[in-house]
């Protein structure tokens, strides 16, 4: 694991279910264009509200992957 | 759009269940009294612990509102 | 309640499942050695990605627990 | 001046023109309701984007006022 | 006490005598207005210069209290 | 609106004129590679002194726009 | 002192009096365990409310203090 | 460039027109007695209001200087 | 009022006996050089520790002061 | 120099010798494919221990570059 | 890996050579009393100076490491 | 000890060696014009980069000094 260099980008997921199922969208987009996806930090969380109820949650997180060299 | 103002409140709520439920329990108490509610934030997660487990989620939110011009 | 002092530690549990139940694994893993715990923070929440899924959820969180005088 | 108390409320303010513009506007809807307004401090600026150009600065700001004793 | 909502509001007390007296200040004007205040979070602490000595010792905090549902 | 993901980049756009139209540069940039911006936030704002003058305004924005999927 | 290595605890003091007596009985409590204690870092104030007035005063700190080699 | 180190201050500017002008001022009057001014950092936008309108913005930026060796 | 440049200076107080008069210590000692001080903002509060007893509270703030023009 | 726009990359570097190892592995990596690099900040500093020591180094970075008009 | 709670304690290290030192002194004297020891994060970076020298680096780090189940 | 005050300047140093040295260089300079120098806290790391490589460190940091009394 010597001297990997990893890349992260940010990305919001959204889901009218839950929080986990905001993450897991955006990993899944995430995971369509780029390889060796590793690991997610949350950043935020939020969302809009419809008729006074959670009508979407927005998650904030940043994703990291591995460079390939 | 042009030129809204819009208002913000920190709310905290609970549940004994989950985090989303804790969301929800919040803004729908928000909603018995104020119009307009368009998005939430979440600050602060955190919550009691009886016997060894979780006896509730506990989360501050702030909600943000249209107001009325 | 007057004049208790309280001691905070700082746990990671993780699970493969949802926040919730990376959580309740921390407090349960602090509950097997320690007395009094009373409430929990999340720091924050991260996790790891295998084959672009979401392999396992991380929330670092700080216990605080009752010392006995 | 001596032992006032104060109260401070987180607002939104909108404008297509300018970051100032914005604060203004947020300001002025405070006052149609609040008396003794007495400062501002601006939190966040963002705004919205259409056709690749700014539509809206949006500016989040506290103001702060005197509660009437 | 399960699934009750909290309302944070966010006050500056000030006194020219020490940072308790500011924040007992702060705290009995909002207990004329409102009910159930259960706790508070110091946020900043600040204060005014006359002559090279402090005036006044200003406090802001956000004060919680229990909604009626 | 469901379901969708946002990718958020970050950019420093600069001007000697204004904070605003250091903004705007930096969005029109972006604007000519990315389809779908919708959002920005202001992370910071500096600049360069010459001769005692702003030279230049540089704000530091992130800016996000929905991927395609 | 070259070469030494401290530890940091969070230490939860409360006090019905003032911030510095919280302060007090945190340390107190904490040096009748541990010893070296070298020195602390109030990392939060806040407090609860009982019928409109200050009940206890609760300061979070971090203590420090230097481990036997 | 090597080698070179750089002082920064904080300052206060202040302008009833715009949150450049009020930049502007604060450097202006560093320029009067540093010599080498070279960046400067946005630290806090706020400002009073009276009568309901803005009166003054008041910027808080860090000015860095090149030290002469 | 207008038009005022201020410049924050960054001193740490410290006493025996409370944090107020580590305060107070930090200010009186600007004051022997510095004219027009007006205002201070607390930024850290510390201290050491003797024998398990707080020996010295070290109050870290800012004072802001009117630059003559 | 006027009106440049730059994009802000975020990268992990790794090294097991020293943090400027880490640093630098990180920077090379991007200008392998990346031109006009120009400045990098340091985000996080951490890194992994095996067996009592320090394996690897861990610096989380952002790098600047001029975006080409 | 699934399910694993990790615990993390607050160091200082301090070495008279570099911050690389500083880390290691710190994760060493860990190491002797704790097993699995898995990863650090730096928090703060500080020291001490002696005629006009850097007479002590001081490195303030989390250690985190895994509970034995 | 009792009763001294310091003040906090910041400085920042640049190296093209590395992050020690141009810790060392800021401290170097204050201390040919600043008596009883006594710690410096880290506030920022970053550098410019030169053809792919680093160039110059530059470290920020806070330098605080016993003031006489």
């Amino acid at each position: 694991m010597s001297d990997h260099v990893y890349k992260k980008i940010e990305l919001v997921g959204s889901s009218k279910d839950s929080i986990e199922a905001a993450i897991e969208n955006a990993i899944k987009s995430a995971g369509s264009s780029l390889r060796n996806l590793d690991w997610f930090e949350v950043i935020d969380t939020r969302g809009h509200i419809t008729d006074g109820k959670v009508s979407h949650y927005q998650v904030e997180l940043k994703v990291g992957f591995r460079l390939d060299n």
